[in-house]
């Protein structure tokens, strides 16, 4: 995984990924029952999964597991009994975690559990109600103003028992057991961009991962938004503590550039090496500072955890339109823009395995790189980046610079300060300085 | 008074705030004298004032106190026994501090003892001789161009002798020792922005403080420039070691946005306070680094004591035409702004005030902010200010961080901030820290 | 020195400095060999100056002391018997340490030894093959396509023989031990940029320093590059740790505006005092961080030495189009450049010299300056700058702030700075705290 990706590969990369997003999009998803077990299965079906059930009202930190959700079918029926709304044809339709209802409504009734987007009168928005019981419909408002007075037939056959809360889990040993956890929400039902997108690139990293040697050991998290993340943390303290580095992955299969939040320690490696890949990548991109709101980050960056967890976006929630609308389907996500994203987070984690530090064994003014064949031979011109990226290398590894620093430092790509260093390793100009800690 | 002050009020307050500069702008101040004790007279009309006073000759650090000048006329008159220069008409006539003359003068005579501004033909300069004897009369340019050869009859009718300087203190004990200076000089004759706002600003902080309960214990300090503060200093080397914020307060009169100068330290609470107040205006406004020369922060800021203390001013002394000149007369200032001026000291000292550490209890992870009714109940749109303001203060509740932190970090406002902390705390979310120190 | 230089006296200075690159032009220097022991010596003329002789094979750190290279002639012949190409008209035609031969040769087998800069083809350039043995010459491109098939009568007469590397140092005692290092490289023949302009400063910095009383010592080391001080560093290693201060003097004759390239520490008391010398200047000029390429600045401030070494260039190297060309002649450099960069390098040392920690024997509030004549005797208008660098100075000598530092803060000419220090010193409201180390 830690090679660069080329082109041929990407393009195929990129087909599985939209493919495996198009696979899970009609599937209705919420922070408990089938359709997120469902989920998890099929992740499972590219990488070892483990599979965990939390049973309704296990505590977990200030929160309780909610009774489990699951729907069959639902629908609004107008008087000559056609579906005018209907949820097998789109999943939105239904206020997510709707308790069951079976009544005759006039539109002034069904009114207050419509919802609808104004400015967007096309769009389906996605609304949910997990800890309020409550019901109701999504519809354009194009739909909601042609309604007629009705009555209308109203049906949701949902629902809401003592059951599980579903979460999956997926665990490749490494050297250390120092870990870098990976976590992405699998709640939302049909949204392909905020949801679906970051369940492919984490499940083909994870992947990629499996079959390559690890300096750490990797965690990736498969979790119902909020709920889900705070039940992992509330189970997992020990592991919390054993994660160095952490992403939340989402929304990144749109045409946006890439945005990364840092972390609430604002510096860790995770953001300094998200930093220096989306640098290197030579497009625009954009470093957001940490926020208390978001994605799961919120919970890993909680006060009392505090993990060096960041945010690896394109566009950011709910800066763009069709975010949380049926717009957000799979013409908004693309192949490439997937592919593309794997790799930025491939090259992340690439740099946290390859981040190391090595001492200049020939501190006391420069070694004669030439007559190890490693500067050019006819001296009067400029040297080249790759000779310029060697000298960097030698002058910064005292020990207290790691190659990450020394690419921040130099403003020379991360893939050339370490192969700089490695070759100066292979000559015995430099050695590798044990972990510290 | 920590409560923003409604639109009504502030009409009625700035318009007693110009009041009282009126009431004041007549009199003939200087550094020592009636005029400045009759000034402190009337500041004591509105709040309680102690008066003191120290005799000539008394050494204050490495000055002494000098001779108590007053004057009671002043004029040049003409062959024709008409007066030309009259102190009656305007006090800024005399050279500030000037010894008592009664001569007849040639023009040649006079002229060294003429100042004016030549840039500026028809204002009075503003010039003073304290520590040098001398005397003088300032006129306009076009005035001295049209003398003739004179003779003139030059009288001033003034004293130069042993006395007392003066000066007031409000004292308004709160629930600690630890103290909040607030300074303003008293030294200026008939001069408006330069002066007489800084005075009725303070003033009326001062009325405003009295009535409520009060957190620090607050000095209000009316001091003739430089030789009062520094007797003050000198005199309460005890009070200055309890100054944990201070305020300099001058040139809140004019039209001019407002400009903070931060104290020598740079980053005391009283200096980001000041620019949250200001940054949450939303109006342009100036942060102005630390230099030495200025107004009493010069001696608050001495390295020896090295004290939390800026300066708020509107306009900068010297960058406006009128600084220093007859121009600088009521005119030049106006109701709303000193209202507005009184508005932002008020929201300086609220943070100084309110500005607590608090404790999240639920530190791992989010609370339930929806089962408190804290949150939205409906999900799938982006939280309110109002909502992420509790986020924010819930994520940095760790202990290390204050409110004034979170306001800076976050971007919002200070009240914001403190309306979440303080729901928190009454929801039982958040615990106030006790004081430090 | 430490005074300013006068105009008259900047033109005087001036032609000197470029009269000596004019002498040193003509010479074919090398890292070894006669031209450079010739161009010591006249160095040597005007400063007192030791002559170190390193043999081949010693060992210094990783590198050897290569073999002495001494040319005498080097010419290509036509077949009409033409020199058309030849070494005593240009240096530069001879590829710098080129093994001696003499062969005939077709165009076809003389052309692997052929440089040219097909971008400048009127322009020779300037090659060197120091470790890699190997011969060529350096010709325009024009002249390369105009050549027929030949045969040609090569010849360089030249030797590569067991002898010497040469070097000179100039030391002048101050009253510390404390070295302040003055480096330049003396190894380009007939460059004047790339070289000498930097030969000529270093020298008459030295003559003038020579006649001063010194806080510290001063060592003026003339180099070969690279080589040169990689020798000196291996056989000075208590001298180097001497070094407090530290300049690398190059590319400083041309109509360029100056940079000036930190050491590698970033923030060391020289890098602050250039970087203060070229505010003041008034004169557009650049700060550059620090890079492991470039001059011997790269030994001063490997990691083993970390040296608080910077380098003063105008044009930096390789970013101006006659950089290592025949290009780079006595034209390309000029008088007013080289005394103005002499004046520079004489600031820098000044604030070195000058830079000392006062205390203020007068620490709570300002002492009264206008009793001691050193302030404004007629109050009203703001104060000079004269009596504002008095403020700074009395505020922050504290201790902690060296004049450097005060000038930085203060935005206020260094001169001006220490000019107020020296005053207020006079004036017992200062006193000179003594070294720290």
């Amino acid at each position: 995984m830690h090679q660069p990706i080329d082109h041929q590969d990407a393009l195929k990369l990129g087909g599985d990924l939209y493919r495996f997003a198009g696979e899970l999009y009609p599937i209705c998803r919420s922070i408990t029952g089938d359709g997120t077990r469902r989920t998890l299965e099929m992740i499972g079906g590219h990488i070892p999964l483990q599979l965990f059930e939390i049973p309704t009202g296990t505590p977990v930190f200030d929160w309780t597991i909610p009774r489990e959700w699951n729907i069959r079918d639902a629908y609004v029926k107008s008087v000559t009994g056609e579906r005018i709304i209907d949820f097998k044809k789109c999943n939105l339709h239904v206020l997510n975690y709707s308790t069951p209802v079976h009544e005759k409504l006039s539109l002034s009734e069904l009114r207050p559990h419509l919802f609808t987007i104004p400015e967007k009168p096309d769009w389906i928005p996605y609304r949910t109600s997990y800890y309020r019981e409550d019901w109701g419909f999504c519809i354009s408002h194009n739909q909601l103003q042609a309604l007629d007075e009705g009555p209308y037939e109203v049906c949701i056959d949902s629902s809401l028992t003592d059951g599980y809360l579903s979460y999956g889990e997926c665990y490749l040993p490494g050297n250390t057991q120092d870990e870098v956890l990976i976590s992405c929400h699998v709640c939302h039902p049909s949204l392909a961009n905020d949801n679906l997108s970051g369940i492919a690139v984490a499940t083909f990293l994870a992947k990629s991962l499996a079959s390559v040697p690890r300096r750490y050991s990797y965690r990736f998290v498969f979790v119902p938004g909020t709920i889900g993340a705070i039940a992992w943390l509330a189970r997992n303290r020990d592991a919390a503590q054993r994660v160095r580095h952490g992403l939340v992955l989402t929304c990144l299969g749109d045409g946006g550039r890439f945005h990364y939040k840092r972390s609430r320690r604002g510096n860790a490696e995770v953001d300094r090496s998200a930093a220096v890949v989306l640098r290197d990548l030579g497009e625009a991109s954009e470093i957001i500072e940490f926020s208390p709101y978001g994605y799961d980050e919120r919970q890993y960056c909680s006060p009392g955890f505090n993990l060096p967890v960041g945010c690896l976006m394109r566009s950011v929630w709910g800066t763009f339109p069709e975010y949380h609308t049926s717009a957000d389907d799979l013409s908004f996500i693309g192949p490439v823009q997937l592919a593309d994203s794997l790799r930025v987070c491939a090259s992340i984690v690439d740099i946290l395995e390859k981040n190391h530090h090595y001492r200049n064994m020939n501190p006391f003014c420069e070694p004669q790189l030439g007559r190890r064949n490693l500067y050019r031979s006819t001296g009067g011109k400029a040297v080249g980046e790759e000779i310029n990226a060697r000298l960097w290398v030698l002058n910064f590894s005292d020990g207290e610079h790691s190659i990450l620093d020394i690419a921040e430092k130099s403003g020379i790509a991360f893939s050339e300060v370490r192969a700089a260093a490695e070759l100066l390793q292979e000559s015995g100009l430099l050695s590798l300085i044990a972990e510290r800690d």
